[in-house]
């Protein structure tokens, strides 16, 4: 066994500056739908979002993702299929207020976005025996949407604006996009520049949910123990 | 139904050093075990990490999180006993040189992090029909595990080491902690800040996995297609 000990490199605290850029990137990322504009994502800018999803932590070091770039129209159209199929169905279990609320709310900008990725979990990466995953077989998946998050947090700092869809049946992505069985789909995401993003989340404005009160889910040592003032 | 427009706000690339601020979290970031230093973590630190687990997207804005913060002795003890088990039964299924290279990994930093929270999601935290979870009922967990790579990231800019611990059985964590049957424990983090990082990931170094090639991972269009050079 190796010496681990010499790789060790400074780790502390970010500049004040480069802190707050941090915070940025979460506090103002958005779920895009609408925003998308036609102008081309350069290669290289496409690849640093890449790489910022394969540093994502995973489970045992298993780096259980793959990405599918998805730019080809006929794909593209066959996945807005996919989705219209989905979402009509989606639409029939809302009642009331919010069956015409939800109707009229559009939720993906596949045809729109320039390039879309699929983001999927190979369950078979690591071998039969994976580090950490002896107990929970779903940290590889958990590992995968880390990658996803880091994406759209790297996309927000380019300029970049990213949409999560997942009204999909797995299948439909499955068979459009050649999926082995062994491969699950995580996360199907449209991206493209934006000018402007909400400040606040659509489904807030627009009276669907609003966000809660963070100290209410904060507990101390014991679910449902509030912490002390 | 309001109108939603009038809330856009620009959102542009980052100016080159914040924007590098983002990526340097991204690619700095390690799951700590050892490094623990025992200060305190101040409460208005604490409270941004939180903060920025709680701006993730979450799945029909369904925000399914709870933080239980653990700082007694007496819970991470029981937390650490139930390590210890679930590790003792991890470590019987590696065999030959990775049984021993596995019993010499140090895991967790449970009783060391001056902090431990464990990020649950609450299954029912949006009611029985959740806007974009009606084709996959799983995405309420995906979007908990973003919460968990927000604040891992804004661990990192504030100098603070995150260390997920993954070697548990749900039950005991359950127990310890007195979650309800409907809430799922996601997540096991210790924190606390870190004066050094390991530049790359022990898993590495100690020649567990090596990282992957990225290009590999990447298809067009359809599995197993590669991108033109």
């Amino acid at each position: 066994m190796q010496q681990s000990s010499n790789d060790l490199v400074d780790a502390g605290p970010f500049p004040d500056n480069e802190r707050a850029a941090v915070y940025r990137a979460i506090f103002t990322r958005r779920d895009v739908r609408s925003q998308f504009l036609p102008r081309a994502i350069p290669s290289e800018v496409l690849n640093r979002l890449l790489l910022a999803a394969h540093h994502a932590p995973s489970v045992g070091f298993m780096q259980p993702w793959n990405f599918v770039l998805i730019t080809a129209p006929e794909v593209k159209d066959r996945i807005k299929a996919a989705f219209t199929k989905a979402n009509d169905e989606a639409t029939s279990l809302f009642k009331n207020e919010q069956h015409s609320l939800y109707s009229a709310l559009k939720l993906e900008g596949i045809s729109e976005a320039p390039v879309n990725i699929c983001v999927t979990c190979d369950r078979e990466r690591g071998g039969p025996v994976v580090l950490g995953r002896t107990h929970n077989r779903d940290t590889d998946i958990y590992s995968t949407v880390c990658a996803v998050q880091n994406l759209s947090l790297a996309a927000r700092a380019e300029g970049i604006g990213v949409g999560w869809v997942s009204i999909f049946n797995d299948n439909d992505l499955r068979t459009i996009l050649g999926l082995p069985d062994r491969v699950l789909p995580i996360a199907y995401l449209c991206l493209g520049y934006v000018k402007e993003l909400h400040q606040i989340p659509e489904l807030e404005t627009r009276g669907w949910r609003k966000r809660l009160e963070i100290e209410p889910l904060i507990f101390s040592n014991l679910w449902g123990n509030s912490r002390p003032a």
